[in-house]
């Protein structure tokens, strides 16, 4: 069996004209004679529709219900989806998070896939059937229903082509792949042909919303190759593998917006427990050390939970020191020097006018504070400067 | 412990603000010091939408499909009514049908309830939480999500409260109890106060839509009390239980427009492979013997399958004649005298100038065949000749 699993986001199966679209596709790779597997998301409408009902009844509805409630999203597309193929006279089955074996942990809304059981689905495919699974969801050991969060219908689909030996995962979406900006923000971005898993790693951790880094986790566990690419065109996309076929070792300059940061001086002893409550109140938050003291960054949204949580802590710290209102922009890549690069960011912000907060060496690249209001501006000239621009990439090539 | 059951219909749960009434419903009882537990159907406008969406992707979607797509209806509305209940600080837990144990056979869209294992619910009331339990669904063996088919939350609420041996089984619905007739054809219809569950099998046999036969047969088995209540105000309802209260063996006069009748003639043994093979389509079907003749009574969008089947076995007959556009009416209850009763009717039918197809004595009572246009004023002039107009229970009673 040589197995293709693709993933439809919400927009690609976000009316039933979009549906039918998508089809086409699933019935192009079962003719090349693969086996295929296609995860879905909810249509989108559905998801506004259920979040707007909830919040009719109830101004902080438990985690647990969510999912009970939003699962259903899934649900809904996998049955429609299933409808049209069979419509063309294809055999095809439509599977739930559960039936298609997909094990959680308990988080509620949050929950990690811990292992999958791919009986089912073999089954199915060996019976000729194309297998369309609901993205997003899981079910715990218990029975309980639990949905994946962000990104949770890649990290499906990565997971189930990790477990099924996949030869390739196609993740369908509404950009036409992996840029190495947000083009709306810096108009000279260029698709990214390839990228390695480390790569692409990078990129997704610092806000290319593209993929979730769990899904590209997945897929490298088994080195199974994924191609992000449209559907609404045929464009090639990006291809996600264990090899880059790059020279240049910075791929991308990302940033994200409405970033918040505590500091906490004189952090002694109690650095691990304030690390490890944050981790267990799942708060994705960026920690950079210096010397004694401690910054966490974090987005705007979370920034009064953390504070709460750090506060627990007095015990353990001097005091604390609060900005909110910030921006950061990254450089991702590998980084060899990091003091030369660290000393360009620092010049082209100087020439720029561009006021930075901080700047740090992460595990993705470089990563700089700036206000607000410089944020865009920033993404661009480092953009330019670090010879990302579609320019500069045309006339390497020729 | 306690245990009462309620169940809430499509339009008792037919949007947020609905949601909100139904709330005050289930903690009136909880308050009572009872442990309630919550069976609801789909939003009466998620499964049109449902509908329409599998309608624009297949002509014909598989009944699997089908089932996968309706189910969602009502675990949104088991999620949407728990937030609520939390949002007015009770615990409460909502539970599809796999979760709460509903288990039944394999008939996609038209299922039957083999067993219900009442583990997790008790669980969770022994816990103290209100138990919300996803109406009309279940799962096979297997793990196959499947429907109930017409009635379906109906059955869902009387065989839970059969097999948690509630004290109550309250169903509320649009209408304020089991009438003696459809009051929107015969005006002087009433209320009934107290029905057995014979009594009650066959007034919904004969088409009183407010309950299903199999919803009935469910608490009959354990004798659970059924009570038919408004969800809109706070009547007493119908209750329907061992005994009647009735000193009339007529309780109703019920009736079904679009119904087709087949005539197979000399019909020598090929009569039980017929009947079997109906049987295995799941159509229903009235057979009423008359000598060698076969005379099947079916609702009008069924004729066509019905036909088909019979003409299979032409060699176990003469010849069929068919018979569409026709009405039945039905006198239901207990007929001591068939004799009597029949001739009642056909007098009755003979001064108000209605012709009548055929007549019978049949398991509920005495049906007749008339003219689509006859069958209205016929119910009328039933329901006024038994004693079972308003103004005739009235005087009964004074």
């Amino acid at each position: 069996m040589s197995i293709i699993v693709q993933k439809f986001g919400g927009t690609s199966v976000g009316s039933t004209d979009r549906i039918k679209r998508m089809v086409f596709n699933v019935l192009k790779e079962k003719e090349k004679g693969h086996d295929v597997v296609v995860v879905v998301s909810a249509m989108n409408k559905t998801t506004d529709t259920l979040v707007k009902l909830a919040g009719e009844l109830s101004t902080e509805p438990s985690k647990r219900e969510m999912d009970m409630l939003l699962s259903t999203g899934e649900q809904v597309t996998i049955a429609l989806l299933t409808m049209a193929l069979e419509h063309q006279g294809v055999e095809a089955v439509s599977l739930t998070g559960r039936q298609a074996g997909i094990r959680t942990d308990g988080v509620f809304g949050n929950a990690k896939i811990t292992s999958i059981d791919t009986h089912r689905i073999k089954t199915e495919l060996s019976d000729g059937r194309i297998v369309v699974v609901a993205g997003f969801q899981g079910i715990t050991k218990g029975g309980e229903v639990t949905t994946l969060g962000r990104g949770g219908s890649d990290t499906t689909a990565a997971a189930l082509a990790s477990a099924l030996k996949a030869v390739r995962c196609d993740i369908y979406t509404d950009v036409d792949g992996v840029y190495t900006s947000d083009p709306r923000v810096v108009p000279l971005a260029s698709k990214i042909d390839t990228l390695s898993y480390e790569e692409m790693l990078r990129l997704a951790t610092m806000g290319a919303g593209v993929l979730h880094p769990r899904a590209i986790k997945h897929a490298r566990e088994h080195h199974v190759p994924l191609v992000v690419c449209s559907s609404l065109n045929e464009g090639r996309g990006t291809l996600i593998s264990g090899k880059t076929h790059r020279n240049a070792s910075i791929v991308g300059v990302a940033h994200q917006e409405d970033i918040s940061v505590l500091t906490i001086f004189d952090c002694q002893g109690g650095e691990s427990l304030i690390l490890y409550d944050l981790d267990s109140h799942h708060i994705e938050t960026e920690i950079v050390k210096y010397g004694e003291n401690l910054v966490l960054i974090v987005k705007e949204q979370d920034f009064q939970a953390v504070k709460r949580i750090v506060e627990q802590y007095n015990q353990a710290y001097s005091h604390i020191e609060q900005r909110e209102d910030l921006s950061k922009v990254s450089v991702i890549g590998r980084i060899n020097s990091s003091h030369e690069v660290k000393e360009k960011v620092t010049n082209v912000f100087h020439d720029y006018h561009i006021s930075k907060v901080s700047i740090w060496e992460s595990s993705v690249g470089l990563s700089a504070l700036v206000e607000k209001r410089d944020v865009e501006k920033a993404a661009r000239v480092l953009h330019m400067h670090f010879g990302l621009d579609y320019i500069e990439t045309k006339r390497a090539v020729l």
